[in-house]
């Protein structure tokens, strides 16, 4: 069963810059290495663009899993209080309902 | 530029299958008639179910406008009072800054 992820943080105040580029990375390397992985998007809100969206697709618990325990994600969570505001995090396990991509 | 959209609302208790009918016809009807929705994709926190996320992309503002503007939309906004909950709805504009889709 795939497993969908929400994820939400703060970016700290003056770290726009090198989060936009911990992101980038982040994202390349998931492309890269993780093929499980079917969606992977890093957003900022236009009102607020200090609030970091991540939405997640994969395709099922393991690669799921892989992606939590790959270097890349050690390397991103190091970012969470120089850039990231770790006590801003909330992740949540969301079940698909309807819908597609294209 | 790409439109993304995050939008969240709860069910009402007691309406989750009638929530679930309503977030499938929606999504078929999307997929249907919005060649510029490129994502749409209705999903339910597996923590609380109630808890429903859409997560929207459209190739630009004007097929972001039409979706707004469509007969489906319209019929999807009367379920708020009876089926979903419209106290609850916040939906915010975002901006992609990284990632992908495969």
């Amino acid at each position: 069963m795939n497993q969908t992820i929400l994820a939400r943080f703060k970016i700290i105040d003056g770290k726009e810059s090198e989060a936009d580029e911990a992101m980038k990375t982040m994202a390349a390397a998931v492309e890269k290495s993780e093929s499980g992985a079917l969606t992977y998007i890093f957003a900022r809100n236009r009102k607020d663009p200090s609030e970091v969206t991540v939405f997640e697709i994969y395709s099922d618990d393991d690669t799921f899993k892989a992606h939590g325990a790959s270097p890349h994600m050690g390397t991103f969570r190091s970012y969470f209080g120089p850039i990231f505001d770790a006590a801003t995090v909330k992740v949540e396990r969301l079940e698909q309902i309807a819908g597609f991509q294209r």
